[in-house]
């Protein structure tokens, strides 16, 4: 499906985890409107093929990912409207990128190396999980070109506590891994050499579970968390109920009980 | 009130710290519905005790509390509906109990022995404080039995950062007590033999303020939690108002100003 | 502007750094109604002075901030009403003032030395970033005195977790530094010799940023921060495209790319 030289691989193992790889070296990764419209079409497709369990996002090069591509942004100030209908475009195509992350019924998990800049700060901010290099670094250095990180906050500021979030803003420094993790936009920074290793056994791990039990609890978890507490208790409550009564949690609890494997209804 | 069958154990200090033991060891403290009833009363009845000033919720044996009785849960589905209506009435029963402990006027603190899991990792949440023994672990492993962690993640989420809310719900993976109080689900993980005199100090220190004070800010705390800044700000300043003009404060700040102790009203 | 005997003192740099430093040494730097007055206008004054561009707060003496002034709000009980009138204007003036920070356009700094109790840790709370010596302390007291610490709890629970919150607000217990960073209470913990140079590094690498861009990047911070995710991004979209549309943005990105200093409106 995908070759060498595309901006983005495609690698799907036989136990349902597909890993995407951000290969667009030359452009650091770039959010280029090609590389959103690649990276955004395989997470939404990801998302209703039933052999992709888990999804591990990747990157070749030294930059996980260095945010939007400041060339094509530059060149879109030429048009009549400075670039209102281009940049407006641009936002609404990253804002869903990242939305259609939180939105996959598939769990995502970032396999961070290299520099995590702005948009690409947020892509990882945007994953469920994330796993870094110990080498790896984090920032939000749009205060440096007097374009603050407005869009990657949103996912940044739920994920780190409020001062940890302003300093990265404010100041545009890099953060490395370590302190990322400390800050919980990361799970975990690990030796560069192991973290593939580690990612990708985090991910079959979770591809093993039932795939219906992972998208139910993926979608009540994002929702549940912008509701008020009684709400959210009578949300889950119900998301509950339904889950009790699907196949997968009658066979997975028999199987608990009779200390054998379950069998999952999709596989 | 309590023997040592019960499934329950209350013991009341002098000083006003009423311990509320889990002892349903043989079925590892699970939340069946005999013992959410029996927990649901004593906080509640603790909650208009004017004896209790603080609650610790410990337990007996290897598990601090397992979640669900999945014994119970799986006979349920023996009904007509298959447990639907049986299982409502267990989540709402639950969610009850959660939002019970919320609500207490009293202060709960968790003393955390051993292995609590699913909803026994959310009873812990529920809590407005909690001490763990080095040796407590904690999970939400649901999605091993095909039945994802959905009311516990509310409670849990609402502790924790979402990347490490996530990681416990995907992976349903153990996390020791070290990592627990890293991630504040709990506040402290302490030697396992200091555990008990460690969280009575912290609970002795507690009962001797005003229990007009801390069911003023205790109630306070979790409502502001939940508005907008501004919102927040106008409904603390009116409570702060009505604290001030309390016996206990008048009491309190004059027994500061003249140095010497303070005499609650209900003392 | 300031005299040694003023209660504020205001020190503005080259660099746009506003040192404003409270100095009511005799009173602990309570936020007595002067001095809300005072820091309040301050702020506020500050906002819209285009010579500043970053404020560092600090203080002078044992203690950063005592919180209310006891004292003057013992005496408001000799009205006819008990005091009513005065603490709600009290309240009012007090939540006004750590909003106006949040709203205040130019991003503060806390430069935290001695102690801040109370509403002096509501203000360490409310500021954008803080630093503290590693000597510094932090309380709640409010519950040894009657008193719950209602406001302060709207500030201190937007920083840090739930259960961190909730032990300073239930014990009343001091805080040093070191815990209170791994709260995110404060950003870093620092030697106390090395307090000032650190912070006023920070500060005056953030005002080298545009101005135009720190305030459009902290008002939205903040706006963004209490909405839904799907509202965060439509709005921040928007931010987003009219600050490319922005002088300083085109500025920026332009000498982003060829590699030169910006040369930001205002400066």
């Amino acid at each position: 499906m995908s070759t060498d030289t595309s901006i983005l691989l495609r690698d799907l193992s036989e136990d349902g985890v597909l890993r995407l790889t951000l290969n667009d070296v030359a452009r650091r990764n770039a959010l280029s409107e090609a590389m959103m419209s690649e990276l955004g079409g395989a997470i939404a497709a990801a998302g209703t093929d039933t052999s992709v369990r888990v999804i591990v996002l990747a990157a070749n090069g030294p930059a996980f990912c260095a945010g939007h591509d400041l060339k094509e942004m530059t060149a879109g100030r030429a048009a009549p409207d400075r670039g209102h209908g281009y940049f407006t475009k641009v936002m609404a195509q990253c804002s869903g990128l990242m939305q259609g992350i939180v939105t996959c019924p598939k769990p995502v998990i970032a396999e961070v190396t290299g520099i995590a800049t702005a948009a690409g700060c947020q892509l990882v901010a945007s994953c469920d999980l994330a796993l870094a290099a110990e080498t790896a670094k984090f920032s939000t250095p749009g205060v440096h070109i007097g374009l603050f990180c407005s869009t990657p906050m949103v996912a940044l500021s739920r994920n780190t506590a409020d001062k940890h979030a302003m300093e990265m803003l404010l100041t545009g420094d890099m953060v490395p891994a370590a302190r990322a993790a400390e800050m919980a936009l990361v799970n975990y920074a690990v030796p560069e050499d192991a973290l593939t290793e580690t990612t990708m056994a985090m991910a079959r791990k979770i591809a093993s579970k039932s795939s219906m039990t992972l998208a139910t609890g993926k979608r009540a978890y994002y929702a549940q968390r912008e509701m008020p507490l009684g709400d959210a208790y009578d949300y889950a409550s119900q998301i509950m109920v339904d889950n009790m009564l699907a196949h997968d949690a009658e066979e997975g609890i028999g199987a608990f009980i009779a200390k054998r494997a379950p069998n999952w209804q999709d596989r």
